[in-house]
């Protein structure tokens, strides 16, 4: 039932296996060569379909993805002498592709890898596009490389586990897209809501695939990100420090990035006030938060740390309209202006 | 006085500045966005150059190449808000250029890199080819990339503060590089000795820039070693198993390595048993060892975790005559027979 399409990055194909099944990944390597990544929950709900593989688990979690759980699975993968002919496979969410990916760059210099996203965020946006990394302390991704996988499988059963508060963090990443480059998807969305694509399969799946290749052709476009790649960043300047600061789940904390870089856009760039409200509109209709009481000095702290902070200047990507993003440069000082005027806390 | 080269790697332009002086690093980025890493020793000899820069310093020594070292850059970088936009220059042997340019390749993803080595091993081996790595326990390099620096710049007079150990060092891997390469450059130095080299700095110029051009020349022909880079191991699959044994430094465990080699070569490839004998006498007369009393047992362990090992082979390059070889696999069970024939301890 499944069908493949390829995108090429650096002269390297990663096939897209959409709406395969897990045992396709055979199709790479033997099983003997292969090395699952995978974390706890993941391990507990699918076990079955892991066996004879050789299976590494990680702790489930944002707060798993760090140095030291890098360093374990190094560990473990020189203790079973794992050649650096190994077919590294990460099934999972964004923590677990993200670390698999990291890993599979460094190991003895690098080793094969492939992805099999198990989260909606997973599928249309953590496993693309070959960006991995680790957080050091507060700091999200401090650490990582861009490495792309031999294929990514799309197998839509891993959603049949997938808890609520994870189809928020899905949709929050497909809003994102909507915002940034598709008005249509954006009409679309308002027209529909979260049990509609639980409970329809095949609009799921159309929604899925969509944003693969929105998310793709950015990528495919702009690998290191000088142009448009940036623009997938909306909303997660401050999404991420918020998510550090208060602990939020990473669809929840860009929803109110979101929010924030629209306001900040009808004082840059004209966004329109009522395209605003639309926006806030659609992500509560997904069950995503607008407003955060919020410690304005913990979080400039924090964006001053942000990867996108070229000297005393931050990227930041605004709105001009719905569908339509740009990249601006503010200056810090003008930032921490802003964010005490809009009041995020409603 | 000094002039510049490039080879280019991956569309990618690497700037050899050869016979230069510290300062034009500066060529490359304002002091201010300079960071450098160095080791301890490094810094105590050549401190005044640094003067004004931001310098990271490292213990010095192959037991500090490892991930918590790595970790201990990283927590500076990100307590001096360090952006992406840092220009990292690596500032030592062959420890310090690994480690820095394992940082520059993962911190945020990847910043700029400029190296600097100060060894002869790091001028003609080490700094050259991009590759970088940690070691893990007794696994040498278990964890790395491959990402090239900007420039590797040359500046000699670092070489008359270098220790003799660290000339025999390397000139183990020149004799390495006359032995897979260039029998001209063999016969060169079985016609000079140690002490002619440290004594003329035309003649030693003149040895160091053909040892880049020829590493630089196999590396630009094939960066993920599918076809001659793998020859540049030479003498280093047993030499890494010795180094990490015996806690023998590179150059003494990797003449070992070599000696081993052409036996084993002898046995494989027919090469002269003459041809053996004069490499021994090239390696004793640049005083390094060639003969080691050795736990067999430990060394197979300790290779049948080499990243090398494809299975149950092991690619091992053999010599077909001094200037000319070639990459074989050999079965691990062949090769621990041979381990066992060959007597190393003279």
């Amino acid at each position: 039932m499944g069908y493949t399409f390829n995108y090429i990055i650096d002269n390297q194909k990663i096939q897209f296996l959409f709406e395969d099944t897990f045992s396709s990944i055979l199709n790479y390597a033997p099983q003997s060569k292969i090395v699952i990544i995978t974390d706890e929950q993941i391990d507990a709900l699918h076990n079955n379909l892991f066996t004879g593989f050789h299976v590494i688990k990680i702790q489930s979690g944002e707060i798993n993805k760090t140095q030291q759980t890098v360093d374990a699975i190094i560990d473990q993968l020189l203790a079973a002498s794992i050649g650096k002919d190994v077919f590294i496979v990460g099934v999972g969410g964004g923590v677990v592709t993200d670390i698999a990916g990291y890993v599979a760059s460094v190991y003895k210099r690098g080793t094969r890898l492939g992805l099999v996203p198990t989260s909606l965020l997973a599928m249309v946006d953590a496993a693309l596009g070959g960006k991995n990394g680790v957080n050091v302390g507060q700091y999200k991704n401090m650490v990582g490389t861009i490495y792309q996988p031999e294929f990514i499988l799309f197998d839509l059963n891993f959603l049949n586990s997938l808890p609520i508060s994870k189809w928020e963090n899905g949709f929050a990443e497909i809003i994102k897209h909507a915002c940034i480059k598709d008005a249509a998807m954006f009409e679309k969305l308002s027209n529909h809501n979260l049990s509609d694509y639980q409970n329809n399969s095949m609009l799921l799946a159309t929604l899925i695939e969509e944003n693969v290749h929105l998310k793709m052709n950015v990528v495919v476009e702009d690998v290191f990100e000088k142009k448009d790649r940036k623009l997938l960043n909306f909303g997660h300047t401050l999404g991420h420090a918020i998510e550090n600061v208060y602990n939020m789940s990473h669809g929840k904390a860009v929803s109110i990035g979101m929010v924030f870089a629209a306001k900040l856009s009808e004082k840059i760039t004209g966004f329109d006030a009522n395209s605003t409200h639309q926006i806030i509109q659609l992500l509560e209709k997904y069950q995503l938060p607008t407003t955060i009481e919020i410690d304005n000095d913990k979080i400039i702290k924090l964006l001053f740390a942000d990867k996108k902070r070229i000297g005393n200047e931050m990227h930041f990507v605004l709105l001009n309209e719905i569908g339509s993003a740009e990249a601006k440069p503010i200056l810090l000082t003008d930032l921490e202006k802003y964010i005490n005027e809009i009041m995020l806390c409603g």
